[in-house]
């Protein structure tokens, strides 16, 4: 584990800088002295404790803040998109000053950001469920489709008093749940439950909850890939878990090995580490892999086996770009192997941030929660409560993503053609980027089956390696940052997802609009081949 | 402390009935060998710690969950809801199966689940702002008022793209802090900055924010009145902080003094707590009493000198029910006496859930953070960036309920009308609601100055605490549920709140429309002269 060896000496490294930099600053002293009043108000009484009370010159500091916060890292927002936003003030403020016009955004998921346009349908209805005052009007019949007409209404009567600016129920609206349990049993051919849909401001919330739950100290471990999407690595940092690396193979096409996930847990609990949930990223994030039916099963095995939770990021579940590969949800294949609510105990999370829909702006999501005792379940709804519910607008659209237009629908052949346009260009554009990739020297990358992302593999030399550490960075982010501040193009290093000690990546959307990616091919191109010869050992 | 000692032995009862419950339950064997296997990947490789790996019979039991979950409690969507949520669903499978046709929930500040109607004008421009194909179409002219079409192209041209789907900027799009920053200049007659904004969906995620990044261990300590919203404890457990009481005093209004604030802040110190915070709710939740300018100055210089930052919890601002009282916010009161950056860390919560809009299912809101060393502001942005943005729509909302229309603009006088409907109506209702408490025997209650609740105090007889103990509950809780088994109407027990040992109160909202009022006073009369009578000592 040399790289997290690393990145814990770089924060050192950035922490005492930053202390000795705050203590220069404000050393203000504390009033000591407080007049003991008498009241008959009782005062604070628990068991005695060791902590001294012990005033800083300010609130808070670097030294003072809960440690749990300063270790989280999300490198998706992290230091290169910093760099980006300022390049991009110095385009606005100074047009020319850069030898590109625009920062190309590469480095999240973000589709609608770089273009990608909303699905007409699930837009309509949104703004009728915002404003239904107008849901009987003559003009809006000139405005609206039909269907979209017919499905505010349809949800408007599910929420009680039609009222979307009430809270709802914590887990969600009922009768949107019962939409999101159609749609799954649609999906998978096995029965769902609308009880067990928790409806949440995107995946990330749900993630954090269930990280919550489940994380008591650091001697709890949360299984996750590596390279892994650091929403995982900063909720078990926030949480003050461990998170326990099993490495995909970057060989077999960022392969899922039992035999990787037996010898890492082995490993833990020789260390005393109680690994407590597996996280799958399916298709993969930062990786683009599908997983294999047969590969599903297995791991279905080893978690009841093991009696880990699996936590299932089925998230790029319509994001499928290779004929071959089709989406199979844990749930359905635990299913079909005959496993019940006994069996496994089976998170899946979805959003309408990804899929052809993009809605990353939107805030709306789901978990399903099966196999968990009545008593847990509990625990979950209260956790839930405790921030009311979330964005109706978000829970609309989590239904309508479940439930799109069917057929004889007046919306249905424009929803189609909406949808097979923005998946059919998806796959174009992975697959040039990928040749891309490819053809660069020293580059490989593996095919991208599913969800939104590249992570090619850069094979950099000594040289290079020598330049970064020089300046006290990483390869990758070396890389990675000279690639921005050459073409505008941001893609975020590998270290910020985890990759094998010694192998460097960056991950790349397949997201700018069709037709910039030739552009984009070519400025890469050529920033590669400078980079590669001016290092070349 | 009387009463968290009572409420721990309660939850210790009911743990371990759970505990004996589950043991009884599934007792599956662990599959213990694992096979090892050769691989190249790093293993884990940290410290060794004590724990030991400790497989269960299910992953997650009640005594394998976070403890600090188990710990947390949220009173206002607790079991006095799940009864409501019952007794609702026996009346529909049943009319006519109680003495009352309908559940009246007075116990959350939730408006338009009560028929409260949004303001048209905010409603227009979220409409717009989720289906902008529509803004130049010639039937949207009669549909939407000009100057809800003319913001909501300023709104567009404030998002990058104009994609409204799209993660925008961590704090949210610059454009709408902009506005907000503006609106908080023009309230307070002091500059704002949009880069103290941070937006969040409501103002709970923005609370636990602040409570992540100050909460180190339990000896970290947050003061909160008592009475509190319990958000507040519940984020505190959550976080594995220490809740440091302050009692506002009921004789005086529920007033918040000094001599309070110290006497208590020398008991955590003395027992080894850090506090690190003030809580301060103004308008005050539930007990709706608005604080004195001349107060809040004591506050400010009480936190200055003890080095505390002010969360400031002003999302009651706008709801402001008396004539001799007027809100001020904790920023402007600070600036006003020469309070700066360097003086204050001051944290300003503001959601569109409350005011007149009432809008809770957009879950917009947001903090204005100011006072923090830009390190520790770095972690702020680091935090809100692992869940990548709040909701566009809540973002639009906060912008629009800080920036209303204004004079000139076509829709000023529908929406002040609306405004005025909305706020003159809630002040009568909560005029005669206090009246009402205030007539029944043995009931004291103090004025609803602002906010949404009265918090009126019960005298409880011996026999009633008695018949309580007996099942196992405390006695406000048993008057609760009382009433709600006989008249349909849910109000929280004060035992969620926090209230001085061996007193006795519930929270009631003022949300009910108007003309439901009479019967609600009606019924909650009829019933509190039956139980005092069954109770007579």
């Amino acid at each position: 584990m040399r790289k997290f060896v690393s990145d814990s000496a770089r924060r050192n490294f950035i922490l005492q800088r930053s202390f000795q930099h705050l203590r220069q600053l404000l050393q203000r002293p504390l009033a000591a002295s407080q007049s003991r009043s008498l009241s008959s108000t009782p005062v604070l009484d628990f068991p005695s404790s060791m902590a001294s009370s012990n005033p800083s010159a300010s609130p808070v500091t670097l030294d003072t803040v809960n440690p749990k916060v300063l270790k989280c890292e999300y490198a998706v927002r992290g230091e290169i998109v910093t760099l980006a936003q300022r390049l991009q003030e110095e385009l606005q403020d100074k047009p020319g000053s850069h030898s590109f016009d625009e920062i190309l955004y590469c480095n999240i998921g973000n589709p609608q950001s770089l273009g990608q346009q909303p699905i007409t349908f699930f837009r309509e209805v949104l703004a009728l469920c915002d404003h239904p005052g107008i849901l009987d009007r003559s003009e809006t019949q000139g405005l609206f489709s039909a269907d979209a007409v017919e499905r505010a209404w349809q949800i408007l009567d599910q929420i009680p008093g039609r009222a979307t600016g009430a809270y709802s129920h914590s887990q969600g609206v009922k009768g949107l749940r019962d939409a999101i349990a159609a749609g799954i049993e649609a999906r998978d051919g096995f029965p769902a439950d609308s009880n067990d849909i928790f409806l949440t401001d995107g995946a990330s919330p749900a993630v954090h909850m269930m990280m919550q739950l489940l994380i008591r100290n650091e001697n709890d471990g949360i299984f996750c890939p590596i390279p892994q999407y650091p929403l995982y690595s900063a909720s078990i940092a926030l949480h003050g878990g461990t998170l326990v690396p099993y490495y995909l193979n970057e060989a077999t096409g960022w392969g899922l090995e039992i035999s990787e996930l037996k010898k890492q847990l082995d490993a833990a609990k020789s260390k005393g580490i109680t690994v407590r949930a597996l996280v799958v990223i399916n298709p993969g994030n930062p990786t683009g892999q599908v997983l294999a039916e047969e590969n599903q099963r297995d791991i279905l095995e080893f978690c009841k086996k093991e009696g880990l939770v699996l936590l299932a990021d089925e998230v790029y579940q319509e994001n499928i770009y290779v004929p071959e590969k089709s989406f199979h949800s844990f749930k359905k294949v635990s299913r079909s192997m005959g496993y019940g609510e006994q069996d496994i105990s089976l998170v899946s999370f979805q959003s309408v941030s990804k899929g052809y829909y993009g809605e990353c702006g939107k805030r709306g999501g789901y978990m399903e929660v099966t196999g968990f005792h009545a008593d847990i379940r509990e625990q979950i709804y209260k956790m839930a409560s405790v921030n009311l519910c979330s964005n109706i607008s978000g829970q609309i659209l989590a239904s309508l993503v479940m439930s799109p237009p069917k057929v004889g629908d007046e919306s249905y052949e424009s929803y189609c053609a909406e949808k097979e346009g923005i998946l059919s260009s998806l796959a174009r554009r992975a697959k040039a980027l990928e040749d891309a990739f490819n053809n660069l020297e020293g580059v490989s990358c593996n095919k991208a089956e599913g969800a939104m992302y590249l992570f090619p593999r850069i094979h950099l030399s000594q040289k290079a390696i020598k330049a970064a550490e020089a300046v006290n960075t990483s390869p990758d982010a070396f890389y990675c940052r000279r690639l921005l501040n050459a073409t505008g193009i941001v893609v975020v290093p590998g270290s910020g997802f985890g990759q094998v000690p010694g192998t460097w990546h960056f991950r790349c959307t397949i997201l700018p609009q069709e037709d910039k990616i030739p552009a984009i091919i070519s400025r890469l191109t050529d920033f590669h081949k400078g980079f590669m010869d001016e290092f070349r050992g």
